[in-house]
């Protein structure tokens, strides 16, 4: 687990519920999952700089401080690498834009439907 | 009170505890208390602006946070104006150097005396 104030780089490890997967497959979902995860991270880091050299008054700060928190618990809730809701995740990712569908390349049929469909839930829910 | 994450500008009001303060004092100490509350703010947003331009790791926004939030504590608790405890918040703020003593003028000599000895005992302790 991650400390407070702390955003990690990588999370979680593999558990009985892992038995769908073959080791081709894993292989393909972790990095895919690293890459979105380094690139969300990325974005944060960007935003952050971004709105520390816009700070003019001490309210400035506590949006910074804020965005920080959420944004750290926000990533901490959604990168949970478990192989039992990956495909969930995995669409989450895709609907976000951190994924992109060429990085799941190699995956089952069935389970790139699973994050296809999860993918396109999300983005009925929000349209 | 202040919300949380919330950096605020200025504290407190006057209570009962108030009897021994003049309206000149009042405004003497007042003024002083604002002016260090600015400078310690100014101080935390330089500081915040140096530490987010020179993030470069995932960690490092962990860090920024981390400082946020340990900053707007420290001035949440420190910065409570109340007449009852004035002399040694503001021989503390002396102490710190976010004060000059010159700002205290028109305060009178036993007061003078208590915020110098709080300065001075605190400075004690430090080295």
């Amino acid at each position: 687990m991650s400390s407070p104030s702390q955003f990690p780089t990588h999370y979680g490890y593999a558990s009985a519920s892992d038995v769908n997967w073959s080791r081709s497959e894993k292989a393909v979902a972790r990095k895919a999952f690293d890459a979105a995860l380094r690139r969300e991270l990325q974005e944060v880091m960007r935003k952050a700089k971004q709105m520390a050299s816009q700070i003019k008054q001490p309210g400035d700060l506590g949006d910074l401080e804020q965005y920080l928190t959420q944004r750290r618990k926000e990533i901490d809730r959604k990168y949970d690498y478990r192989y039992s809701h990956l495909t969930l995740i995995l669409g989450k990712l895709l609907h976000e834009g951190w994924l992109g569908e060429e990085e799941l390349r190699g995956l089952r049929e069935e389970k790139l439907k699973s994050i296809r469909s999860t993918a396109e839930f999300l983005a009925k829910e929000w349209t």
